[in-house]
């Protein structure tokens, strides 16, 4: 595995999660692997679940971490050629991230969605770069449109939990007093599609997201009749995600209160667990009583991330 | 031990001296016992010395390190049941505490009193939410009330230099031009009372420390007068604690400069040693000469934090 | 080795360079070293390549590494003895620095000039307090007048890449939007005037470095003439040295961008390389197609700040 933005990136999915279930009972069998090599994780976004897990997981292989936190607005890069660097950018990609290349083994990146350019942000522009030019397997730790280490961490999640062979999952777009980007939901879709899962997505009209992480699964628009009989159910809320309307693209288009998950939307459920990524707002997501029920998975979840990451950099390092 | 906040937690505290000592020829002899630990820092304020001082300890014992700086200001926790998130707080305490202890074995917290609200700075308030909800061991990296990290140095730096089997420690009020919290006095007095010392505080009026610090310690009004004889003196300054006048708390009563620590109070001493915690603001607590002399152990006092901070961390990996 | 600031400070060039090349095949080789041992790198100033790299090289020696970022702004340190310190800075160097020598082994300084005091700058008056009062040794991550760690680098580059036992090396002077200090090119005249190669620098009228740095170069103010031969081609802006004019120390007299390198100034060398320590700005100091030519050496310079990096930390583990 050279990069990790895509579930295809991470071969079988089957044996990925066999081998996420013997990292976890065995974290620090693979140190190996890990001497001497060195994680570079360069953050344009703050960050709390995704900064301690994946350090945790590098550390579990025994590997060194460099953290560079890159002050998005102070730190501009020049990405043009061509031009006279007399404004306020001070260094230009084309050496910035060769240079980060040279002081590592391997390159984690966050850069959210800006919302304003639908099409740079579903181009990827700012990875993409870091895979161009840094000269070393490059992972997500959250891009514009992927968020894999999270979808994975979170399939390993309804793996531990699932009471049937081909649960019931539903994704349930929920109300937010910000815009926030589409990139969970993106991988949460692109990675239920892989797995072994009955997937369906609801969300109000004008919140359906890009085609590619659609795919097969099935979209509802009656919440009510998406949730009967889910064994899991994903709460999100993400902004516009432009596909019917490109000039809606990060927009909050509706703040209907009535998607929030409370204990009567649970209660059309197969006694389903609750699932979000975190962080969450509550009165807004869910209800106090949902995500702290016995039937909440929010920390375990989160537990899992440190298992994603591991097994995530244990195969990068095993492609060295 | 499964906490660090209040001496009684360090237990039997000649065997802690003892441990102190043998730690202190032997820094890197315990390294077995951190192996594949991670200890967390999480700071709410900012720090120097406990930063350097705890990573340092951590380091020597062989333990992995994740430094997590907390914007008090842009990371506002919500702590409320019931509420609807919609305003600043993007985060609830039940999840955000629990996560953190997701990714590490011992956790380290620092979070100064706001010296706006007594009963919430002195119900410990965001450590105690730590010590609920996190899963993990944690210890006071200075909290709203203690700093015991701090005063257990401080112990191990006067039972260094002791010159009799029982000898007089002064701790003297000294004017400063900011309010400041409680938390090195609170501690100090409650270390000094479990200690085998002649323990004395000089204070202004107004300035009493909350009972349960001051604990059997004699209180002398008369700076003169408690400095008699003196063995060791430790300075600082502490902004009202409100005891007498609640009102008061967190204020600054009194700047009388004739309590700044000078070679004339210190010729009052039995050839004392001059201590602070540091930092210290030269001419308001102490004079030049009395800091610069070769009476000061403001030096030792910061060299021994990083031992009192793996007398801590070894205990506190001792009982995972 | 107890400091590193100027290039007699690392002893015979020839056997650096010979332990330079040995490194780069070894890298991991010199663990026993570091083990135990605690690098400090405190910064007064922003950094990417020197926190990367140095970091990088310490963690190759299997040494600890502590980063200590200062902001400048927020906590300054009162030099003066006598004065009382109710203003806003809370802390006294002699016990800041005294302190942060108590919890490591070595510690690297990046404090760069002011460009508002000449005296106080060429003076290098941070850099020397932390020699004097530390207690530890202490190297240069750029300080006011120089960075050698990058001159190091530049040397063991021309080093891997000269075509004659003696090559031509022209460090040429170009124009820059913003006032710049004049570590770089004073590093670089330095280690160039110690090194094996025939050494011109050339610039403006009004730009020239201090005399302690130029040493016995040869200075040529026409830069075509200059350039005829190179084999090397150093690009750099600085701001006026304030050598002929004092009044001048820190300014931008000059931006004429007919010094800017571009490939009919390439076309005057020996089929020269091109060099520049980086950030650096396109269109001002070099051209696109210069800095991405085949015979451009800025991703190999920036790539052997490792090595340099790693050789110092050697000789300063070696004679602790």
């Amino acid at each position: 595995m050279k990069t990790f933005f895509n579930v295809e990136d991470i071969g079988n999915l089957d044996q990925a999660l066999a081998e996420a279930k013997e990292i976890k009972q065995n974290r620090f069998g693979f140190q190996k692997l890990g001497k001497n090599k060195t994680l570079l994780m360069v953050f344009f976004n703050n960050s709390l679940r995704t900064r301690l897990s994946t350090q945790k997981a590098a550390l579990n292989l025994g590997m060194n971490v460099i953290v560079l936190d890159v002050n998005a607005g102070a730190w501009k890069l020049e990405t043009r050629r061509g031009v006279i660097m007399d404004g306020d950018k001070s260094e230009h990609l084309l050496e910035a991230i060769p240079v980060m290349g040279c002081y590592c083994d391997l390159i984690g990146v966050r850069s959210f969605a800006g919302l304003k350019d639908r099409d740079y942000d579903y181009a990827e522009t700012i990875v993409n770069q870091f895979v161009q030019y840094s000269g070393k397997p490059v992972f997500a730790m959250e891009t514009a449109t992927v968020h894999p280490l999270q979808a994975f961490a979170d399939l390993i999640t309804i793996e531990e939990h699932k009471k049937s062979k081909r649960p019931k999952v539903v994704m349930s777009w929920a109300p937010h007093c910000r815009a926030l980007p589409q990139a969970v939901p993106d991988s949460f879709a692109q990675w239920m599609n892989a797995a072994d899962v009955d997937f369906v997505i609801t969300q109000p009209k004008g919140y359906e997201l890009d085609p590619k992480f659609v795919g097969n699964a099935k979209v509802e628009y009656d919440q009510k009749k998406a949730l009967e009989g889910a064994d899991f159910v994903y709460a999100k809320n993400w902004s516009c995600p432009g596909v019917t309307n490109p000039a809606d693209y990060g927009k909050i288009l509706n703040k209907d209160m009535n998607w929030t998950i409370d204990k009567q939307h649970m209660s059309w459920t197969n006694d389903g667990y609750f699932m979000h990524c975190l962080p969450v707002r509550r009165g807004l997501i869910v209800t106090d009583d949902v995500i702290e029920s016995d039937h909440s998975l929010v920390i375990p979840e989160a537990a899992n991330r440190e298992i994603s990451a591991e097994v995530v950099l244990k195969k990068l390092l095993e492609s060295l």
